[in-house]
C-alpha cells in the first residue's frame, strides 16, 4: 500500500517506522520495569527538570509534548496522584496554570535516568558509527524544526 | 538527564526521539482527518492486506505490532465494531483465532493509503536526499532486525 513512494524510499520509510515503533515499545517496557514510569511520564519529568524554576505552563508543556489539552490534563493528573508533579496558578496570570516538578519527581527522574540511558545506548546508540550519528542528527533536527514551524500557528488544535 | 551519552550522541538521540514523536502525532492527525483511522488501525489494515488470504493469527499480529495480547484484543474489537476486520477460529487450530480483513476494511485502506502516503512524503520523505534515505534504511533496518531477535523468545510478554 505504499506504491506511490519510489522503492528505495518505501524501504527506508518502512524500516524507520517499524523499527522506531518497536524501539519505543522496548524503551517503555524497560522504563516501566525499572522505574514504573511511562515514556510520557519520563518526558514530562525531563522537560520540567530542565525548565527555569522546574515549572512550565500547561500550554507550553502541551506544545512541547505535542499533546492535546485533554491528553495533557489526564497525563498531569495521573502524575499528581503519584506525587511527581504539582499544579498551581501562574504567578503572572491567574487564569493560567503551570505544572511544577516536586522533589519526589526530581528524585524519581534521577533514579530512572541511568537505567533509561543504558537502555537507549544498548538498543540504539552504541550500535551506530559516527557517520550514522551525524546522519541521524541532520535528518531529525531538520524534520523537528520543520514540524514545529508547521504546527506553531495552531498549538491548541493538536 | 542524558549526561552519560557523549554530547554528539545525546544531540542525535534527542533530535530523533523528539522529531519522531512529533512526526507520528502529525501523521496520525492527518490519518484521522482524512480517513477516521488511528495509526494502529492503519497498520493492522496494511499487515492484513499483505498477508496470505488477508488473515493473520492473533499472536502473529500482536508480535508484528509489538502489542500485548490485551492491547491487541482491544484494538481488534474496536475494528470489528467498525466492520474493518472479522475474527474467527483458525482452521488448523480451533483454540487459536485469527483476524480477517473484510471487504470494507480493504476499501477503507485503499481510500486512506494515498492520503497517508502524501502525508509521509510531505512531512518526511520528499525532504531527504538519496544519501539520507540510504542512511535511514541502514540504521533502522539493522535496529529492527536486532530488536526482533531480542524479543522473539518471549513474544507473549510484550
Amino acid at each position: 500500500m505504499t506504491e506511490s513512494l519510489e522503492p528505495h524510499r518505501r524501504t527506508a520509510w518502512r524500516a524507520y517506522i517499524e523499527a522506531s515503533q518497536r524501539l519505543f515499545t522496548q524503551l517503555e517496557d524497560d522504563l516501566r520495569a525499572a522505574s514504573d514510569l511511562s515514556f510520557a511520564d519520563y518526558h514530562v519529568l525531563v522537560l520540567l527538570s530542565e525548565a527555569p524554576g522546574q515549572r512550565l505552563r500547561m500550554g507550553e508543556l502541551a506544545s512541547r509534548l505535542v499533546f492535546s489539552p485533554s491528553r495533557l490534563t489526564y497525563q498531569i493528573s495521573s502524575m499528581q496522584r503519584r506525587g511527581l508533579v504539582a499544579k498551581q496558578a501562574c504567578p503572572e496570570d491567574r487564569r493560567g496554570s503551570e505544572a511544577v516538578l516536586t522533589a519526589a519527581g526530581l528524585l524519581t527522574l534521577r533514579e530512572a535516568a541511568p537505567h533509561h540511558l543504558a537502555s537507549v545506548r544498548t538498543h540504539l546508540m552504541d550500535d551506530l558509527d559516527d557517520d550514522e550519528v551525524a546522519a541521524l542528527t541532520r535528518i531529525f533536527d531538520r524534520l523537528g524544526r520543520r514540524l514545529r514551524a508547521e504546527r506553531s500557528p495552531h498549538p491548541s488544535e493538536s
